[in-house]
C-alpha cells in the first residue's frame, strides 16, 4: 500500500466544518482555488481543456473511522460507504468542481466543499456522466421526499 | 498524511492491463464483484439503495509516477492530472460502477475497468451528475473528433 502525499492545498472560504453546506439540497456554490505545488505544475498541462474535474483530497482533520455514520440531517445511521462521512477507513474525499481558469499552478474552481488548507491528493478529468434518469439515490432520496 | 489500507479486493475478468479497454469510445462493460473484507461489511449497510457507486482503488502495480503521460491512443503527451494514467503521485484510481446486487460483503457490479485483485480503498454513493451539455472534455474530445 502507499503513503499519501499532498500535491497541493485547497484555498476555500470554509474555515470550519460547520460552515460547509450539508444535507439534501445543499448547494456547493463556493469559489476557491486549488494551489498545486510547483514541483507538480507540469502535471497540469492541458487540464484547462476540461470544464469539470474530480478532486481527491484528504480528510486531514478526521481521526479514526466508524462503520456507521449518522448524517446531521437524518435520524438513522447508515453504513459509512453509503454516506460521505469523513470518518472512513481511508480518509479520502471526492468533489467534482468546475474549472473556471488556470493561472500557472493555480486552478480557480467553482463548487468547493472542502475546508481551507485541505491537502489535495489527485486531480482527474471528469469525462462522462450517468444520465440522471438512471440514478437511484437510496436513503438520501427518502430523506428528501420526507422533507417535501 | 495517511497510509492506505484495503477495505476489499476487486474480482474482475481483466487479468492484465492489456485486456482493459482503453481510448475514445472504450466501453467498460465488464461485470465483476467487489469483495469487501468481513470487518468492513457493516459499512455497506443501506448501500443497495444506490444504483451507482464511486469506487476508489489503488494502482497496486504502478511504481513511481510521471508528470506527463502519453495515452496509447494519442500521439502527444498530456499532464498526468489531465489523464487517467496509473503513474500518479498518489496511485489512486476512480471508477463509477453500477451496483446490480449485494450479497453480504459481496457487491456485484457492472462497468469495471480494474484488474483482478485490485485493492479497494473506498466506496461512495454516486449522488448527482453534471449535465452532459455542460461538459468540455479537452484533448480527449479532439482525439475523438480526429478519429471520426
Amino acid at each position: 500500500m502507499f503513503t499519501s502525499r499532498p500535491i497541493g492545498f485547497v484555498s476555500s472560504p470554509y474555515k470550519t466544518t460547520s460552515e460547509v453546506p450539508k444535507g439534501p439540497g445543499a448547494r456547493h456554490d463556493a469559489d476557491g482555488m486549488l494551489r498545486i505545488l510547483p514541483e507538480f505544475e507540469p502535471g497540469l498541462t492541458d487540464i484547462e481543456g476540461f470544464s469539470h474535474l474530480f478532486v481527491l483530497w484528504e480528510f486531514h482533520l478526521s481521526v479514526d473511522y466508524e462503520l456507521f455514520a449518522s448524517p446531521p440531517f437524518d435520524t438513522s445511521p447508515h453504513g459509512v460507504f453509503a454516506t460521505r462521512s469523513p470518518r472512513r477507513p481511508n480518509p479520502i474525499g471526492l468533489t467534482v468542481v468546475e474549472l473556471r481558469e488556470r493561472r500557472g499552478n493555480e486552478l480557480y474552481v467553482h463548487g468547493l466543499d472542502m475546508l481551507d488548507e485541505t491537502p489535495i491528493l489527485d486531480i482527474k478529468p471528469y469525462l462522462s456522466s450517468i444520465p440522471v434518469e438512471q440514478l437511484r439515490r437510496g436513503w438520501l432520496a427518502e430523506v428528501e421526499a420526507r422533507q417535501k
